[in-house]
C-alpha cells in the first residue's frame, strides 16, 4: 500500500505506469495520450480520511485512499474514425477501474501537438498556400497560423468531424520576437483534424461599420498591410526604447517566508493550511482548506470561463474560446521565473504533463508561491492617550499563470490574516485581432492601431467553490438589505432598513443584485457562533459584472448556460468540477455543466453543497489595450462571517519597520526612524500580569527588568504608529 | 508681490497674517477661529496660468494670482448668541475681499476644543453625574464621554440652540489603553454647545428584537455591564498575546524612490505630474494632475461622506455622521509614522491647523507618498519562441488617514503607470457599539461580543473628480452593451451585443447598471484619438452599491440627497466643492449640496463639468468585525480610455528582479536566480539597429562589442520571466 498522500497529484513514475496499464490493456491499438493526472478521491473517501488526519489519528496502519489515475486517450479503428476515452485506473492493483468512451456528440480536449498539427495542415495545403499567394505581403514578411478552437459547431457542419480553425498574420521574418498580432490578414482556413484537409478557406470582412459585409475576395488588391505600423513590445524594438527613471523595489525576507510546504505539497501559513495540487485542465487547485485546524473549503479551483466575441459577421460567431476547457491548459500554464512574476522569497511548484505517447515529463514552476503586503489591516488611535496600533495586511499568494495563443490570465488565490481569501483574475496579454480597412470604424469594436479592429468581447470566468463550513452540510443562503418606509411603530424616524435572509432549498442558478445589497453566504445551520447566535458562515463576494449578452437562442449562449446567472448552487457529486460541461470542443450545448446539475432540483438545505462564482469582463477595447493590455483585475472575495468569535488578525504585532526610509530630501531635517517614537519594553509574569516600562530609542531597556518577569515584546506609545494630534 | 506658487497651501505666517487682519477688522468681539485655510484662486484665473506654466511662458514678471485665505470665525455678540462667518482675505493686499455671515439655517462644523468642551460640560454637570451614579458600575471602572455630532435635527428641537451628543462608555480607570467602546452604558446626553448646558439624558433601549423597547429607566438595576467581556486589541493586553510567526518583510529602494517633489508639492512620478495640497475640511487634495504634460484632472478630492444607522429605535436615527462636513477632519488626520503606515522610501507632507485664537500650527507627517509594488502589470508570451516579456505595476500612493472617534478611514489615490487612477477607501476601526441585555439579539445589529451590539449602518462616500481631459470642456457620456436579438440581417448568429453611447446634456444625478455593464466616460468631444476616431477620455469605475436605504422622507435621506444617486454631473462653480452641503453639523436637509447644483439643469455636454461618485459600503457587522475590523476596500478607478495612442506602460522595463529568493529548502536544489536563464545583450547602433548577443550568466558581455554600437540593456530570452514549455 502506497504512503503517498491521496492529495499529491501523480509522479512521473505513476503517470508512465499510468500509462504502461493502458497500454496493456490495449496493445495494438492505442493512438494517442492527451492528458493523465490523478484521479481525486470520492468525497465519502477522502473527506473521513481527512478528517482523521486532522484529528491526529492517522496511523501507518491507517487505510489510505487509494492512488488512482485518470487518462484520456484515443485508440484507432482502422478505417474507422478514432474514439476517445476516459479510463480510471487504480495505481496499486494496476487495473482499469473504470472506462468509458466519450459521448458521440462530443469532442476530446485539444493536445499541444494537435494545435502544432493544425499549423502543419495549414502550411502543407496547397489551396491554403494558394490563398496566401494572392496577398501582397511586403518583402520580409511570413505567415503565422494561428490554431484556435472552431467554437460552437453550425449547422451546416458535420457534426462527426474534428473541426480546428486558424487565424492568420503576417510577420517580419527577420525577427520571431516581433509582434504578428500586428498584421491579421483576412483569412480563417477551417480544418478536419482527423483527415487532415482544410474544410475551407473563409474570407472574412475586411470593412467599417457603413460597409460591414464588404470581402476581398475576387479583389485581393485592395487587401494588403501597408497601413498598419509595427505594434512592437519587446524591449529591443521598441521605438522610443525603455524608459530609465523606474527605480528598483526589492522585497526582501530576511528570516524567509512565513509560510512553510510540507509533505511536498501542504502549505501552512498564518494559521491557514492546505494542500496545492496541479493538473492539466484546471491548474492549481486547493484543497482542505483550514483556519485553525478549522475546515472552511474542501476545495477551491478555477472551474472555467469562455471568452464569446460579438462582432456579428461570420464566421466571427465562432470565435468563443472556453480556455479551461477547449484543450493544453497545462501546456498553458507558464513556466515562472525566479525575479519575474512575483518578489520576495519564492516557492515554486512543478506538474506533470504527459505527450501523445504518455510519456510523463516535469513542467517546472507551473505554480508559485509567496507573500504580499497590502498596506494597512487595520488600525485604530485611542484619542484618550494619542495611541495609534497599526497592522498590515500580509498576503499568502497561490499564483499561475497561463498564456492561450495571444492571451494571458493571472490566477492568484490570495489568502489574509483574517481568514479570508480572494480569487483574483487579471486579464493581459494581446487582444485578438483582425483586419479593417484603412480609415474605417466599426459599431463592434474599436480601431486600436491603423488597420487592427479589436472586436468588442467578454471574458467570463466560473470559480467552483465547494465549502466545508466546519462539516460538509451547509446551505446558500442569501442576504438583502432592504428598504422600510416610515412607521410609527416599526420605523417611526424613515432611518431603519431590513435584513432578509433566505436560504436557497433547491438547486439553482442565481442573479447578483446590488441594489439590495444581495449578499450570498454560505452557512452550517447545525453550527451557530457562540457570541452572535447566528450560523457560522462565509460571504461569497464576486463583482456584480454583466453575464453572457448573446442572444439566449445563439449557439454562443447555449453552450455557455454557466455564464448566465451570477452564482449557481448544486449537490455534491463526485467529478462535477466543469461549469461549462464536460467536453467544450466544438460543443453546441453545455454537455454535464452546471446548468444540468442545478436542473436536478437537488434538496440543498444542510446538503454537501457545491458552489461556482460567475464573474467577467465586458471587454470593449480601448486603444490602451494596445499592443499588450494593462492587467484588468477581477477579484472574487470569500470572507468570513460570523465563522469566528472575533477578528482573527487582533494578534497580529503592529511591529514598526525599521528597514522604511526618508526620502533623501528629508533626512537632512529628521533624525532616525526612533527619533519621534518613545518605546516602551513590555514584561509578562507567571500569572500573566503585564509591566510596562520606558525604554531608550530604538527599545533598548532603560531600567531594571522587573524581578520574576520575562520581556514579552516593546511597543512604541504615542509616536508609535501614527496618532491624533495631541488631545 | 508673492512668488508662492498659487496652490501652495498658507504658510505658519500666512495663516497667522490672515488671523491678524480678522483681529484687526473686528478688534471688540472676535470669539473664537475655525479653520483658515488657502482660498483657491478662481478657475478662470487659475486654469490660465497652469496652462502657461506647462508651456514653460510663466516668468518672472508673470502676474501670478493673488494669496488668499479663507477664514471661518465666530464673533460674539453681547447678550446674543454667536454669530458664523466665512471671509476671504487678500493675503497681499491685507484686505477682507470677501465676508458672509452663514445662513440662519446651518451651524458651522465643530472644532477639536468644541468637542473637548462636550466632555467638560457632561463631566461637570449635575444632572449627568447623578444618572452616571445609579449604574452600577465593577469597582475600577471610570465613565468616558465620546462626543458625537447630533445628527439631523428632530422636529421638537430648538434650530437656534447649537446640539451636540454624547455616546458614553465605562472602562477600565487602570489602564487608559484599555477598549472603553467595549462597555457602552445606555444613555446619551445631548448639550447645548453655547449655553453649555445639558439640555436632556437619552435613556437608551437595552432589548432585543422580541422587546425592542425596553428601557432601563426605573430599573437600574437590570442594566450592568457584568454580562461583558474585555475587547482589547492593545498587544499588552491580549490575553493570548501576539503570534509569533510573521517573519518580517521589508520593501528596500536602493536607489531612493521614482518620485520627486519639487516647489514643495509638486509630485512627479512615471510621466505623472499634480500638486498635493493639505486642507482642514477634505484633507489631501490632489490639483492640475498631468500625464506627459497633457491635462487630465484639474481637482480630486474626497467631497464627502455619510454613516447613518439603522436602528429604528430613538434617538438613534440621529446617529447619522458627515465626517467630513460635520468638523474637525484637520484634527482627525493622523499624523504618519515611519515605518508604521507604509514601506519603503516615504516623503511627508505636513499640514498647518489653526486653535480658537486663530494660532496657526503645523501638524506632522498628515500626507504620505510611496511607491508600492501590485503584482504584474502586463505579460505576453510568445508561443514562436517561448519568450514572454512581463512588466511590474508600480504605484504611486498619496494617502492620508482620518481617525473620528470609534472609526478610522484611510484613503488613497494611487497612480499607475498605464494611465489610470485608483481612489481607495479602507474602512477600518472599531464599530459603533451600544448595549444589548445578556442573550438578547436584535434585527438592527448583530452581537458581536457578549452585550455588544453593533448596529447596522452604510458607509456612503463621494469623490469629487474635476476632470480636464486636454482641456476644461468635458462631457460624461454613459455606455452600454445592450443584448441584440438574433436578425437575419444584422444579427444572423445571435452573438453581437450593441454598445450604445448617450451623451449626458443637462446636470444631474445618475445611476449605474452593471446588467448592462453601464460605464460612465469623461470625454472631450472636440479632440478625437488619431488611432480609433473616437472622443479622447476617461472611465469613471466606481463600484456599484447600494445607495441609502434610509426612507426619502426621513431626515437622514433629506440630509444626504448625494447619498442617492451614483454618479453627478453639474457645470463647475468656485467652491461648490462639499456633495452633502455646505453645512451639515445638524442640518435637516443639503445646504447648498449637489443635488443643489444638479437641479440647476446645466448645460453640461462640452462644458467645465464636474463629476461626483457615490459608492459605500452596506455595513451589517459581523464578529469578525470586534474589537477592531480589517479593511474593508472600496476602490474608484478612473481609466483612460483611448485617452492615448497606445498602453502607455509599453516602455515600462521587464527587469528580472535579483533580490527574489527561492525558499531554503529549494536552494539546496537549484541554483542561483540566473541559473535557468540565458541573458543576451542588446546593442543599438546610431542608426537605431539593434544587435542581439549572447551573454554570460548574470548578464556579462560574451563577445566582442559591436562595432560602433552602445550597450543598450540586456533581457532574457526563453528563461526572463516565464515561458511556455518548449514548442
Amino acid at each position: 500500500m502506497s504512503q503517498t498522500h491521496p492529495l499529491i497529484p501523480l509522479s512521473v513514475d505513476e503517470t508512465n505506469l499510468a500509462r504502461d496499464i493502458i497500454r496493456a490493456a490495449y496493445p495494438q491499438n492505442v493512438l494517442k495520450f492527451r492528458v493523465i493526472y490523478l484521479e481525486e478521491p470520492a468525497k465519502e473517501i477522502l473527506a473521513p480520511y481527512l478528517d482523521l488526519e486532522h484529528a491526529g489519528k492517522v496511523t501507518s496502519s491507517t487505510p489510505r485512499p487509494a492512488r488512482e489515475a485518470r487518462v484520456h486517450f484515443d485508440t484507432a479503428h482502422g478505417g474507422k474514425p478514432p474514439q476517445s476515452h476516459e479510463a480510471i485506473i487504480d495505481l496499486s492493483t494496476r487495473k482499469i477501474k473504470h472506462i468509458e468512451s466519450i459521448r458521440a456528440d462530443a469532442q476530446a480536449a485539444f493536445t499541444s501537438e494537435e494545435l502544432d498539427d493544425v499549423r502543419i495542415i495549414c502550411q502543407d495545403s496547397t489551396v491554403f498556400k494558394e490563398r496566401i499567394a494572392k496577398f501582397n505581403l511586403p518583402q520580409g514578411f511570413e505567415v503565422v497560423v494561428e490554431p484556435w478552437p472552431y467554437g460552437g459547431l453550425d449547422a451546416a457542419d458535420d457534426p462527426n468531424r474534428r473541426h480546428m480553425q486558424a487565424l492568420i498574420y503576417a510577420a517580419d521574418s527577420k525577427n520571431r520576437e516581433c509582434n504578428f498580432w500586428g498584421y491579421p490578414l483576412p483569412i480563417i482556413p477551417v480544418i478536419d483534424a482527423e483527415t487532415r484537409e482544410v474544410i475551407r478557406i473563409h474570407e472574412i470582412a475586411t470593412g467599417g461599420g457603413s460597409d460591414p459585409h464588404t470581402f476581398a475576395e475576387g479583389d485581393y488588391a485592395k487587401v494588403n498591410i501597408d497601413h498598419m505600423t509595427p505594434s512592437e513590445y519587446v524591449p529591443e524594438l521598441l521605438p522610443g526604447g525603455l524608459r530609465r527613471d523606474l527605480k528598483e523595489l526589492n522585497v526582501v525576507q530576511p528570516s524567509g517566508p512565513s509560510f512553510n510546504v510540507e509533505d511536498s505539497n501542504v502549505i501552512n501559513w498564518q494559521k491557514w493550511s492546505m494542500r496545492a495540487t496541479f493538473n492539466p485542465r484546471e491548474g492549481a487547485v486547493l484543497h482542505d482548506v483550514r483556519f485553525d485546524g478549522r475546515s472552511v473549503l474542501y476545495r477551491l479551483s478555477i472551474s472555467d470561463m469562455t471568452v464569446p466575441y460579438a462582432d456579428p459577421r461570420p464566421p466571427f460567431h465562432r470565435k468563443q474560446a472556453f480556455d479551461f476547457g477547449d484543450g493544453t491548459l497545462g501546456d498553458a500554464c507558464n513556466n515562472l521565473q525566479l525575479g519575474c512574476d512575483c518578489l520576495g522569497v519564492i516557492k515554486y511548484f512543478d506538474g506533470v504533463l504527459v505527450d501523445h505517447s504518455g510519456t510523463a515529463r516535469t513542467t517546472k514552476n507551473v505554480i508559485c508561491l509567496h507573500e504580499q503586503d497590502n498596506g494597512i489591516n487595520w488600525k485604530h488611535t485611542n484619542w484618550r492617550t494619542g495611541r495609534a496600533v497599526v497592522t498590515r495586511r500580509r498576503e499568502l499568494v497561490v499564483q499561475f499563470i497561463i498564456t492561450l495563443a495571444n492571451y494571458e490570465y493571472i490566477f492568484n488565490y490570495i489568502f489574509d490574516q483574517a481568514g479570508a481569501i480572494t480569487v483574483q483574475a487579471r486579464a493581459t496579454g494581446i487582444v485578438s485581432s483582425v483586419l479593417i480597412e484603412e480609415g474605417k470604424t466599426a459599431p463592434w469594436g474599436n480601431v486600436v492601431s491603423p488597420g487592427i479592429l479589436a472586436q468588442n468581447h467578454q471574458h467570463i470566468f466560473c470559480v467552483r467553490i465547494d465549502p466545508a463550513i466546519d462539516g460538509h452540510k451547509n446551505t446558500l443562503v442569501q442576504t438583502e438589505s432592504l428598504p422600510m418606509r416610515i412607521d410609527a411603530r416599526t420605523n417611526p424616524n424613515g432611518n431603519a432598513y431590513q435584513v432578509v435572509t433566505t436560504p436557497i432549498t433547491a438547486s439553482a442558478g442565481l442573479d447578483a443584485n446590488p441594489f439590495t445589497d444581495r449578499t450570498f453566504k454560505v452557512q452550517n445551520m447545525d453550527k451557530l457562533n457562540p457570541i452572535s447566535g447566528q450560523p457560522v458562515g462565509y460571504k461569497i463576494l464576486a463583482p456584480v459584472t454583466r453575464p453572457l449578452l448573446a442572444d439566449p437562442n445563439s449557439t454562443q449562449a447555449k453552450r455557455a448556460r454557466f455564464a448566465q446567472r451570477h452564482l449557481w448552487v448544486t449537490k455534491h457529486r463526485d467529478n462535477e468540477f466543469y461549469a461549462g460541461g464536460r467536453y467544450t470542443l466544438q460543443s453546441v450545448s453545455e454537455i454535464e455543466g452546471v446548468a444540468d446539475a442545478a436542473d436536478r432540483n437537488d434538496d440543498v438545505y444542510q446538503q454537501d453543497i457545491v458552489l461556482w462564482s460567475v464573474f467577467g469582463l465586458t471587454h470593449n477595447p480601448r486603444v490602451e489595450d494596445w499592443p499588450v493590455m494593462p492587467v484588468e483585475i477581477l477579484d472574487l472575495h470569500i470572507k468570513p462571517a460570523d465563522f469566528f468569535t472575533a477578528n482573527p488578525a487582533i494578534d497580529v504585532p503592529g511591529r514598526k519597520n525599521f528597514t522604511s526610509q526618508l526620502t533623501n530630501a528629508e533626512k537632512g531635517e529628521e533624525a532616525s526612524c526612533c527619533a519621534d517614537s518613545k518605546p516602551r519594553l513590555i514584561y509578562r509574569g507567571e500569572d500573566n500580569e503585564t509591566v510596562v516600562q520606558p525604554g531608550l530609542d530604538c527599545g533598548q531597556e532603560n531600567g531594571r527588568r522587573p524581578t520574576g518577569m520575562t520581556f514579552l515584546f516593546l511597543v512604541w506609545v504615542n509616536g508609535d504608529c501614527g496618532g491624533l494630534n495631541p488631545m
